[in-house]
């Protein structure tokens, strides 16, 4: 006993002894009225100066876990650690305890059952932005202005709906990009992760289905299968979504509602056309389908006209088109901020869940994603991630087209690419093949509704060098013709 | 046009030009095609200098919202909003596109439909903690000690579990609690709320019954309804739950959890004693429960022996105790981190169900939390409001005995106190005396699960200045002394 202590030199010494004693009588170490040393003993013991051990003693007794008997030293408190007999029972079987919601999340968790990378491997997985592109100063000094204003503000309780300086900031922001805000209001989420579960979480299942292009994002397949969705997914062209197919699809029932991906479309990389969204949102309107728009990577335009949101295009009076919003994918993903902007009722009531559910969003994350954009350093940050990025895309494009053997290559801007093989290829022996050599990249199965796209694969290329986007691609390029040679 | 335009002295001037002209084009103001004003021109009718002007073209022009003619000048590119016309169709009735989940967070949602205070009145209706007392300069240095060490890391994806280095402290402060963590994990998350919600969205429906103390904390009864779980409420009594009254729940049927909180319960204020927390463990393990424990303001003792938690309490290889814990309530509320401490296999599946909901909490928050807990901050903060906290609640409690005519006070610690009259007074009609005397608390009965309970009140005296507290509890009592002599 005692010889097992180690002092941080970072943290207060007496806060460590206390910490220390706390654990030697919780362990039964110390039994209850058991003597403790005394301050000049445990001082001796532990290396610590005496005041140190006064001021941890102090403490102790403070908190009830030590009493003093005049004279006679310091004694351990009985805790419920050696008393009588603990409760026998409590022992669950928790398989059996847990719902589908519960097993399907497990499931469907990529982090858990995604593709694992060797060391030191080239890795094409990711689609988060690269984190040796943040603008720290520019964070810390919007934190430090924030908190001199109003930290206390900061630091209680906020509103569920979200901090009002925010809000404004981007119901005008949404503006600029078009969209009329006359009878729409705007709840801010935990991402745009939380945004979709919240809206899912709120709609009424008449149908059980739900439309959305295929392949789609990852995440919002999970999402619709915890919460019991029936997925009819859409072919799409090189254009975006097939108006034929959706035509087909919304003559074949009626669905609770459609999740589109308009720009940068994860995985495919593909901006749906102007026509095309006029006309997808025409079809959707007149089947009275409430429209779920995901804002994704809208900002990562490289080159052609501004392009504007679905939510900007819908005709007066549409209340049915639901954009969720974040800057999470260019900015700071580890700042939880997104936002939902909708038709006024809806919001209302989402308000109340998010309150439900989590209170609030983080105030400090808000406030500082608030100051970081009103001073205007996003908009400089964005110019000078892009440059990067849309090199980084060039180079990808031109090293696809150079050395994969595919059949067709998408990706109109954002930080990834997809490719397609004829339809008999195999990307996950690819990748079998690849991981071997020190590549990994998503195979494109996972993004699929119908179990198909096993010939298709997802590149993201924003966290890879440029040296290692040349040689990463090539080895992909190599191993898939190796492939195609074999009988 | 123009005219209307207003420089913010702190957001860069460009950036106001570009915004203000992309407003101009998306309100059809400026058509599609249209020729802008001349950078000359727009300087002089904006006024600000010529530079301002031709970094906002240049950004309007890259971003694809203009266009330039060689010595013509710029065009506005044709929008989304001045192009054909937009499809017709989407009017949602969205009340009838909402499900049950939906209205019941909605018809339970207190900041709606709870008490309004009238201007200027002395408030006891709010049980946060007085942001007077928050450390801001500790705050501000554990955010730039943790930026500076890590600030890449912080604010690119983190993990759904939560930040490595506060889950290791938050255990070893478990432990030195007395919990065993043998087989135990813990999963971070946006407050207490969001860990009950969690918890609740997993567990497999049996009986759809729930056991809890009877009254209880109004987010928790919310959850539970939303949940579509039937409340089987248990009296409580002096020294907490009472047992023969759970014995004879638990021999009515059975239940698939209960929620439990021992410590300055909500809205009691009771702490529960150490031999019912065992006895409690004893019968909820023998009809094998899984109990979810609130350690709601635990830390806010202000006299006696140190208190273990349930979790503390618990025999050998019991993996049916699910703590749920927040500083939130004593340190910031406006950092949403709280916790779960349960058996490894649920914690597991949390885990996935945490990343389909929100991907993880904001990494900031967290950082910033473990930073000022290890720096010692949370111990010295603790002791100073606890200093605060203690004084008012002596003082509540000596003003309430004075003149309040109630049939008992509770409340053994924390921030509240809680009031019973006689069973026939109506504490909704007291508060409608005293809202008019500019005094507002709230009435018990929403904290009850049978409907009972309007005979009760909860005093919140944190955000109360000791005036305050001495005036508003006066005027409370005279007002109930009116009405009980009314005949």
């Amino acid at each position: 006993m005692y010889s097992d202590f180690k002092l941080a030199s970072d943290r207060p010494a007496y806060i460590q002894v206390k910490d220390y004693m706390k654990r030697l009588m919780m362990t039964g170490a110390i039994q209850g009225d058991q003597k403790l040393p005394s301050t000049r003993e445990l001082s001796a013991l532990l290396h610590v100066s005496r005041n140190t051990v006064l001021s941890a003693y102090a403490d102790l007794e403070d908190e009830g876990y030590i009493y003093a008997v005049k004279g006679r030293g310091h004694f351990a408190v009985p805790s419920s650690r050696d008393s009588e007999a603990k409760p026998q029972g409590g022992q669950l079987d928790w398989g059996a305890r847990l719902n589908d919601y519960a097993r399907l999340a497990e499931a469907h968790d990529l982090m858990k059952h995604g593709i694992r990378a060797p060391k030191g491997a080239i890795v094409f997985t990711s689609i988060a932005p690269d984190e040796k592109l943040f603008d720290l100063p520019n964070v810390r000094r919007a934190f430090l202005d924030r908190m001199a204003m109003e930290g206390e503000v900061l630091l209680n309780y906020g509103y569920a709906k979200g901090y009002k300086p925010l809000i404004e900031y981007l119901a005008a922001y949404m503006e600029n990009k078009g969209v009329d805000m006359e009878g729409k209001d705007l709840l801010i989420t935990s991402g745009f992760t939380e945004g979709l579960n919240l809206v899912l979480s709120v709609l009424n299942k008449e149908s059980g289905r739900i439309l959305c292009e295929n392949p789609t994002h990852h995440t919002a397949i999970k999402n619709f299968k915890m919460h019991g969705y029936d997925i009819a997914g859409v072919d799409m062209e090189p254009d975006g979504i097939s108006l034929e197919k959706l035509e087909l699809a919304l003559s074949q029932g009626s669905y609770d509602a459609a999740y589109l991906v308009p720009s940068y479309h994860n995985p495919t990389g593909i901006v749906m056309s102007q026509q095309k969204r006029l006309e997808a949102l025409r079809l959707l309107g007149k089947a009275q389908i409430p429209v779920i728009e995901d804002g994704f990577n809208e900002e990562l335009r490289y080159s052609g006209a501004h392009i504007a949101p679905l939510a900007a295009c819908v005709g007066e009076g549409n209340n049915s088109l639901i954009y969720l919003g974040s800057f999470s994918k260019i900015l700071f993903p580890g700042i939880r901020v997104g936002w939902v902007l909708a038709d006024r009722t809806l919001i209302d009531v989402l308000e109340s869940v998010k309150r439900a559910r989590s209170i609030h969003t983080s105030t400090l994350d808000q406030s500082l994603l608030y100051q970081y954009l009103y001073n205007g350093n996003f908009e400089k940050y964005l110019k000078r991630v892009k440059a990067v990025y849309k090199r980084k895309y060039e180079l990808a494009t031109q090293c696809c087209e150079a050395s994969i053997p595919m059949k067709r290559l998408s990706g109109d801007g954002g930080l990834h690419l997809f490719v397609e093989f004829d339809p008999g290829f195999r990307t996950r022996e690819l990748l079998e093949v690849c991981s071997a050599q020190g590549v990994v990249f998503t195979p494109g199965d996972i993004f699929f509704t119908d179990g198909g796209g096993h010939h298709t694969l997802r590149l993201g290329f924003s966290r890879v060098s440029e040296d290692d986007i040349v040689k990463g691609i090539r080895i992909i390029g190599e191993a898939a013709k190796g492939m195609l040679q074999q009988p």
